[in-house]
């Protein structure tokens, strides 16, 4: 193995710089050449690929977003399509990969494994939504930036007796949602996790407006679950707040990632490298019960994601 | 005079808490007492109002919202009601009043003076809607949060190669989104100053992504001009961007306040008081050109905002 | 077990706050009195004790410090201070105290349930030198801290062709200086673990910027190490570089809490009150691979900390 | 006027690139090529110039420091090395020049222009010590870097009982001090205007703490007006506050610019370039009484200061 590619692949998260920072010096550091696909697998079927020097990567560790671009290539599950990639990648003499994205850009990795090209997948998604670890990179800065911003919105809140009714990304997976809620002190959480139950919610917010006195109210709602401006609406109307939606959408994305990003993205990007050199390929690294582990990626996409019952049960006590 | 009151009313602003401290300690320094009334012209006509001492305002410099609530109270222009709050107003022996809000507070407030209440407004609303002022109370967080937020949207958006439409607050006036849009390199601004044409800015964004190479780019547009949703939609349609939108809503009125907020917040309270002290009433405070001044309502109200053509020419230049 | 106190001991952290709200409202959920201590340990002994409701701890799940203020107390070693202590606690039906603090703070809480108290001891401290825990609550927040002044010293740096020395603190720990090293893409980190050889650090910082060619070096380094005003000149003496100094100190301590900080406080608070409801005494709470645990303090105060060697190599590979 | 430079001299401050990213599209907008010139003065006489396009300056605007560098070079006093100078720009064709930095790099700019390279200078510096303008182009960015610390010092302050002695930059001038004060709601602020009598600052503390009753206090000082460690341990020893003491240092100078910096630095920018075209020399760009302005270099240099009286009269009344 003298040669090795890094591509980022699905939506882009904080920490994906730090993992090629980490991929592409942790790579020379051993002797080899690194290689940067732009734009995800299109560029590898593009011949999108350039080699990388240490100073490439130098000052990224704290950029937001990814250097190399990211896509997402439906006819990636094509076979013709991938052969033209394993071409382009034996053309440069590039021996093995590592992909940065989701459980679907596992699935492309796995696939070139199969074809030759050992891939090893590192979890890179503000969703939380990969079963096999306990947390991806870009996961602790998104619900960073969602804390700080439902934090200014508790301002605001206060001063007009309002319920803020506040939608954050995860559509798959409500662990963005659980823990803004158990931290910003939010009186409702809804995920896919809780189910919807549009009169209880309601119900619970007079309440909490009646009898707690509260002077203000936030709930925190995964995207995908309802019309939040519509609920907002309905707040107005059934309980004695005023009600206010946000969505907080694509900034959720970006940022300068966070300190647990940063380090976490670093030892998933060393990790796959070692993983590589020895040999490795159709992998995946995780981190399990704060251990930098490698998974089979047949495994890991049939794992159950760990259950957030507990968090939520605390929620209850809490709230 | 012995006895004044402070009252926030309409939207919150960061930087209300630092004016309600000012006024307090200002009016405490010159031997005053100062009662704040809660929750607006509605607290006046309730009489929810509370004598403030200097250490109830202790700290408060730093937070955003106002910590007397607000509210809108339409009734206030019936002169039944604002009997009820001069009545109130003479029980607790209050002769002046400080009124933080934008045009419609400065109405009651005048309507205030003239039944013998002596009041003096000052400007605090995110939007800088008051054309009696340079600017206003909030005006500067909620842009410095806007700009923070475009900001993290770039980092996504480079990744992606999207056009960010991005939605800020400011119907009546667009200093938000110009200001933003200058400040943030957006390569379009859509404010009620410059009207909207929609193909106009589908044919310029074609033209920024076909002939200067940009990998994204951003557009600035007021609220209540057009579904931001769907322009996003056209965009991906008709340009080689894809188009993403955020409305970025009530963040902007959230936040601790930056200096320039806690320092003209500051001087105008500290204004109003010594307006009060030498008698005046039915004045609103005012910077103009970096001095602090006090104007007539009356004629405060007949003001033409500044023009921001030059600033509107000057984004042309750059972009 | 009908009333349960809690008291913040030692240094202050970001997420005590958190960890109070916690205790207060999960006592309370599960039918107890809570009662706050104020100033730490002097608190107990001048009966500076008060029940908290609900609302008292309302919104502190974002605010730095800790409301119950927090002291060092070298006389609670004393037996007849301790009794007294034990005293007010029994005079107010006090059976249960959670303690949030460190390794000393520890110490007093275990004193005091031989003494019929029973005493939950819950990790708070920047430093993360608390060896019975993966994570101290604070820790998250102060690194966090440290890397965004970091990265603002990148820019100024860059801009000058200097080294930028940064103190941190962490005296009896190097994990701030480790992990903000490893996420600020720093050149040099000195610790307590690494040892400090002036010589060596001024020769790499020469071969940085001789053969790497680098625009700007950073070195972080634990407090109590050396002088690093003169380390700073010296670097400008006998490198390319221009050194310059830069103590962060208490900004350290401040700030709202992070995300995890927050969730860590939160079940760790949680923790605390089940186990005091349990009937144990005598124990402290940790997160130990990611699972919350309990440990009987005499134990964890054995307990060696984890060694963080393979951070140190990790970051030799990407330097 | 076919070719113009621009660049960076002495301390950097934010906002700097912003008004590199107006410099260069004002110019390139008017028809005209421009080029940058690296590590100030002393890239004129090394030849260290390089024309930028509108690219180079893409997403600069949010960047701190200034990605030309900056130096100060003694010896562009001495008239060999200005002839150097003047030589290369001849060159390269270069008939005018941007100069951003503090008093003595307009004396720079002064000279080059009596040596017939029209010169304007735009003031950039975060201490805001230049006489001729209201604002430099970093100050506000500073002062929020700043404020955002000392709200972070607060937290830990009031937990401890603690009396935080804060250095921040500035020694020609205080108004980082005494704005930061004012904004922070410090107890004492410390410059060279106001001058330092250590017995009244501590007896002033005592007060304080004995008859107002704040859990704690802050003092904002100047650099290099006294020790700022000693003075927190007279203030342990002196008055009922633990005194401690922090140094902010070059953090002050970083970060990504606040709003205002980015919108002075641009208009500053433009401003110079239309002066070049218009065939002006040995001016500088101000803002004064809310008006970009140009003003002679040499009738600059001579302008006093504007007197800060009224805010610190201010400060008195709401401490």
């Amino acid at each position: 193995m003298k040669k090795i590619g890094i591509l980022t692949s699905g939506g882009d998260a904080p920490g994906m710089n730090a993992a090629i920072r980490a991929v592409v010096r942790s790579g020379i550091s051993a002797g080899l050449e690194v290689f940067g696909v732009f734009d995800g697998y299109e560029g590898l079927v593009n011949d999108n690929i350039r080699k990388l020097s240490r100073g490439d990567v130098s000052d990224i560790i704290i950029q937001g977003g990814t250097i190399l671009g990211s896509a997402r290539l439906e006819d990636f599950k094509l076979l013709e399509v991938r052969e033209k990639a394993v071409a382009n990648l034996e053309k440069h003499g590039i021996e093995g990969l590592v992909v940065i994205g989701g459980d679907g850009s596992y699935r492309g990795a796995m696939a070139l494994t199969e074809m030759g090209i050992n891939c090893i997948g590192i979890p890179g998604t503000i969703d939380n939504d990969i079963a096999s670890t306990d947390y991806t990179i870009g996961f602790d800065t998104a619900l960073n930036t969602v804390i700080l911003n439902v934090d200014k919105l508790r301002d605001t809140s206060s001063s007009h007796h309002r319920c803020s009714v506040v939608e954050v990304m995860g559509n798959r997976c409500g662990d963005l949602a659980l823990y803004a809620g158990l931290t910003t002190g939010a009186e409702v959480i809804i995920t896919k996790e809780t189910g919807y139950d549009e009169s209880e919610v309601l119900e619970r917010l007079s309440r909490i407006e009646e009898v707690k006195k509260k002077r203000h109210a936030i709930v925190i709602i995964s995207e995908k679950i309802t019309d939040v401006e519509l609920l907002a609406q309905k707040i107005s109307r059934h309980t004695g707040f005023s009600g206010r939606s946000t969505v907080l959408g694509h900034i959720q994305r970006g940022g300068s990632p966070t300190a647990r990003d940063r380090i976490l993205a670093t030892q998933f990007g060393d990790k796959a490298v070692r993983l590589l050199i020895a040999g490795d390929g159709g992998k995946c690294v995780s981190i399990l019960n704060e251990e930098i582990v490698a998974i089979d990626i047949d495994e890991a996409l049939k794992m159950p994601k760990k259950s957030s019952r507990a968090l939520f049960e605390l929620h209850d006590r809490l709230v």
